[in-house]
């Protein structure tokens, strides 16, 4: 990324030429109360008008409390048109909510509480296993409930999208592909990625340049997918540091002037995220 | 594929391997009750005994009266473990069953014609359309109702596998996937795929090798996803064409003896189908 407004004006024109050469007519975009959507959103809004943009409200009984209020915030101030749409119902049908302690019995807060300490008890590296699909139980059980959350939204923005001939936008950056930080066949896929070349940190420059709304600038990073559960402490360590270093491995940089358990923390995810990408594994693909 | 026996060993082999240096501890499968899903079932069996080996059977309103039955047959026959999980209650909580007629009211023969009249009066060439999602409003309709219901069973598929440690199996052919007669993201989207460099005919005398039940190799492939829509149907042309002349052009053989009705289908159809696999769209990747 050279400066900001380059990185504005490229991924803008990348989305105008990518939505006429594919015959699309808008996007769709998941729109979550997070940093990301509101980037990826306004940028479609840059290249195809307020018109063309359809934001799709997804929450569902483990959201934080200010999901929804933030995801409407957005919308307006992209002005853009949305739509509401809880997916509690659809995935109380599938069973899972009998997992994990009934929601309404106990506030936000205390299922924080439960959420961490079953993080933190049921593996001893949770992220890393969870790149790996591998752990006991209740910890692979854990992960079977988050992704489902995350594929039944991916269908629903499908099916919002197909229905108008749109298509659906994507908000994967660059640090959560190379970091294994998206669910397999589920917010990793979707037809466009405008921002699958920045890392993190360059997202939230561009969020500054965009004027998002401080409410959205200040937020912890969090796939709010169970209560509490940071981005950052599924990682590990802050964004600044990851990206920092993630852009020396890249580089080839000296590594000397960082702290030697976060570079070891970064090589270990790199060496198990690729494990993630293994898909439609078959007679002629090399085994990893 | 030089000889059937060759064919099945190589699979086994690849899916013994495969399943060992990923560390799944055994595959799930959704059962459909035709001939793809047995055959890969059968091989997983063989590969990782009946044991390691989940079916999952996913009907919904509009799958055929036979599909449940033949699942079950298959399952039995394979001698695995299964679990009969129709997701209409689900797909219902979405709101795409109240596109089309409601099922009960009308028996299936009725709505095999109704889906009949539909496929054939939105769109000129519903199969391309399908390939380009373009079309009317009603057609695209019928895109996103389809479609999602593939994906819903494809996240319920790895809801089942992952809270277990296992593989989502793949029943995909290189006859669906040279002609995008897959849904993007849907049943595509698998952990292995172990019949992907198989031609659909080829997968038809594997069937036939392994001694499948009858009544699965008599019926005539189709989706199931909408009443009386076949695969053949949506291709325009027979399977034994369709895969003989797909040979022909991968190994560029001569077409002359070929009808150029044919040849001009499926050239038409590969031209189109490429347009299925953009995915992830980024700023590096190469557009249409």
């Amino acid at each position: 990324m050279r400066t900001v407004e380059q990185a504005i004006t490229e991924i803008v024109e990348f989305l105008r030429r990518a939505v006429e050469r594919c015959g699309f007519r808008g996007v769709v975009l998941g729109v979550s109360g997070g940093l990301d959507s509101a980037v990826a959103g306004k940028l479609a809004v840059l290249a195809l008008g307020p018109e063309a943009v359809f934001g799709l409200l997804l929450p569902e009984r483990d959201s934080a409390p200010e999901t929804a209020r933030d995801s409407l915030l957005v919308c307006r101030h992209l002005g853009i048109r949305c739509r509401l749409r809880p997916v509690t119902a659809i995935l109380r049908r599938t069973g899972i909510y009998r997992w994990v302690p009934p929601a309404g019995l106990f506030p936000h807060r205390v299922r924080e509480r439960y959420a961490l300490r079953r993080f933190r008890r049921e593996a001893e590296d949770g992220y890393l296993q969870d790149l790996l699909s591998q752990g006991g139980e209740r910890f692979l059980q854990g992960l079977a409930y988050y992704r489902l959350k995350n594929r039944v939204r991916t269908a629903l923005l499908y099916l919002e999208a197909e229905r108008r001939g749109w298509a659906v936008l994507g908000t994967t950056n660059r640090t959560e592909w190379l970091t294994g930080l998206y669910v397999k066949w589920g917010d990793e896929a979707r037809d466009l990625q405008p921002l699958l070349h920045l890392y993190k940190t360059e997202v939230f420059e561009l969020a500054r340049a965009l004027r998002l709304p401080e409410t959205i600038l200040a937020k912890a990073p969090s796939p709010d997918l169970a209560p509490g559960i940071t981005d950052e402490l599924a990682l590990g360590l802050p964004y600044t540091d990851l990206d920092r270093i993630l852009r020396k491995l890249d580089s080839g940089e000296e590594l000397s002037s960082e702290d030697p358990r976060q570079v070891d923390r970064v090589r270990s995810i790199l060496q198990n995220s690729p494990r993630r990408q293994l898909k439609n594994l078959h007679l002629g693909s090399p085994l990893p």
